[in-house]
């Protein structure tokens, strides 16, 4: 069997630690199979590397951003090598240039374009396991580049693909994916099985357990993941295109607080206003989420949305930019203590009456809904920050048994 | 112009020296130069990242140590680029990989092969300080090597050589090459300009301002060196085939005191003894210095020869094994104490009774000699470690004047 494990920077934080995932490799690659380990920079070194950039220059060129960062992964893969060799087992790392692994041009948010999977076999072939470097790429000018935050989840995703893996394992520091988080709900339970839409929709509602781009591309390429603790040896849960065993109507609930509500109010009511205001943000990559029409005093009207909340001054400056040209309005509003809370589940697409029974949840504990917003295996409602806690765990318990 | 700059660690040891160096780079490139900086990693980072290794693994494999090695001038050359880049001057930095600077495959102590000029060129011509990463390289497997402590010279070096440049400055925290180490002798004085010849002989004596294979290299490819101080803009020392201006007798004293003296007492006298004796040594890589053969009692024979001191414990259990086999003898002694001191100059080649003048300064100030050595260019006395300094100042007044 060839196993592809990617461990998370958490898992390689320190000596211990390193060790620690040696040994889970090893356990696989005494068994007889292949072994290829993913590894992100030990602990908050990504971190680390972004200040010391920050201090030199506030504003650092991305391609020289990408430059330093990559030594991060750099050197757990080294490490970890040393350490697998410590313990008599043959390992030896790979970056990106060593397995050329192919990206877009995009410095910081890269994505994989092609995986060269020759070196890796070659080197499996001579019964090492092999650490590869993950969350870096190389482009088409020979420059470093980055996949963005999580990126090794990727990297993992596709070597697995590339190498037509048996298994690939996401090891993170929780057991696997819950019905909720475990903090704000006390009566969230892990799932065993989830499928890739529903683990994509939680992903995008920043459950965080994984890198959502990782889960489009396993679910593109069918690569069944495993996601479970580099801690303990629980079984985690399996990801896949259909689940089977447990046919749940609703598989999780998920909140995002990092979400802000902007409101443009009074624009003219003429074809095209929409698309120019919405223009304007995509091309400066700002992501819209719940959009909201309604039409507003003297002929005009009124578009609401939200975006992440990292981004809404810059969303705001956009606006105010055209404000005085293409998208004439009254006022822009912004309201920040807001959050979206989702309930995500396959089974939901043939089933009436779910969205209503996630409103009756929210009104058994007086939480307002500001905005909603569905697609087939979602419901995501806007509602006030404070409200967060109460809202999840009643709608938690409304849809899933403990 | 075409201009090679070389930076060690302590040049870039923090944010506000990488400015310092950043500042010193502009002002060649405002000029209309054409600047390529080669740097070493910043400050100790070489030596916390071995520390870091061998916590890991006692004794890493070579080839993951250079893969972790490598992140040092990684770090250096991304940084200098924010840095140049928020003055407002266009930069890029290559590693190895984006260069692709060849070695041999040697890991820890790799020598260059071939460096490719195209990138660099390249960035060049597109108006951009190009920075590139010193010590390291890509052997034919596609793995990171590096050069050996001190290779950074060599890269700018080789550097200079591919690019056809017209300078190759070394920045170093000394004002440039002296006649002898400041802290010891308090006549020194700074060479304006010194041989190739010279330098390597004060380079493998443990001068420690340039590396010697760089030294090495710049003879073969007559690459016109100028070592001077990153801290202050004192003109340096120029290194090249002819010294024309100022033909000293004795350009340098040097003294080296990683030595060590080791006596294999009552050999067999028979042919081949010595053979055997240096070539174990060799082929472990084992480099002996000073040799004196005498006649011992009983028709054996007596060989005494220098090691350096770091290397005295495996050189001596390399004999012991050998004792009972081809190398027969009744003891072999270990002098720890012991120093080298070593007057340089190329123009003791045509003079005659340049040894006896130093050793009349040794006899002035009551110093012992316990081995001696001549090259062409050079004279070396083993001396007690003690008198180092009497000895060194005396040989230093006796030949050049302040």
């Amino acid at each position: 069997m060839l196993i592809v494990k990617k461990f998370g920077g958490t898992s390689v934080a320190d000596k211990e630690r390193i060790f620690n995932v040696a040994k889970r490799c090893i356990e696989d690659y005494k068994k007889g199979n292949d072994v290829v380990v993913v590894l992100s920079a030990m602990g908050k070194m990504t971190d680390v590397l972004i200040k010391q950039a920050k201090e030199i220059n506030p504003n650092p060129p991305k391609r020289e951003l990408d430059m330093l960062l990559t030594t991060g992964e750099q050197t757990s893969v080294a490490l970890m090598s040393m350490a697998l060799n410590s313990l008599g087992v043959p390992a030896i790392s790979l970056n990106a240039f060593q397995v050329t692994m192919k990206t877009t041009s995009d410095y910081g948010n890269a994505r994989l374009e092609n995986i060269d999977s020759e070196r890796i076999k070659h080197e499996l072939e001579n019964h090492k396991i092999v650490i590869v470097t993950g969350f870096q790429g190389i482009n088409k000018y020979g420059d470093y580049t980055t996949l963005g935050r999580g990126g090794s989840d990727t990297t993992a995703v596709a070597l697995a693909a590339a190498l037509n893996a048996d298994a690939c394992e996401i090891y993170t520091d929780v057991d696997g994916v819950y019905t909720a988080d475990p903090r704000i709900v006390k009566n969230a339970r892990k799932l065993d099985e989830i499928t890739y839409d529903e683990m994509l929709e939680l992903a995008t509602l920043g459950a965080g357990v994984l890198h959502n781009r990782s889960v489009e591309m396993a679910k593109k390429y069918g690569v069944q993941l495993v996601v479970r603790s580099s801690l303990n040896t629980t079984e985690g849960t399996i990801v896949k295109e259909e689940v089977e065993m447990e046919k749940m109507l609703v598989s999780g609930v998920a909140c995002d607080r990092n979400t802000a509500r902007i409101a443009v109010i009074g624009l003219e009511d003429q074809p095209g206003v929409a698309f120019k205001l919405f223009n304007h943000l995509a091309r400066h990559n700002i992501n819209v989420d719940i959009i909201l029409q309604s039409v507003g005093r003297d002929g005009t009207k009124d578009i609401s949305f939200t975006v992440p909340e990292d981004l809404v001054e810059e969303a705001v400056a956009i606006l105010e930019r055209h404000r005085t040209g293409s998208l004439k309005c009254q006022q822009i509003n912004v309201e920040k203590n807001v959050a979206k809370v989702s309930i995500v589940g396959a089974g939901m697409m043939s089933n009436a009456g779910v969205a209503a029974k996630m409103f009756e949840a929210l009104y058994d504990v007086g939480v307002n809904i500001k905005m909603i917003s569905t697609s087939e295996i979602r419901v995501t409602v806007l509602i006030n920050d404070k409200d967060v806690d109460k809202a999840m765990n009643s709608v938690h318990d409304k849809f899933i048994h403990s």
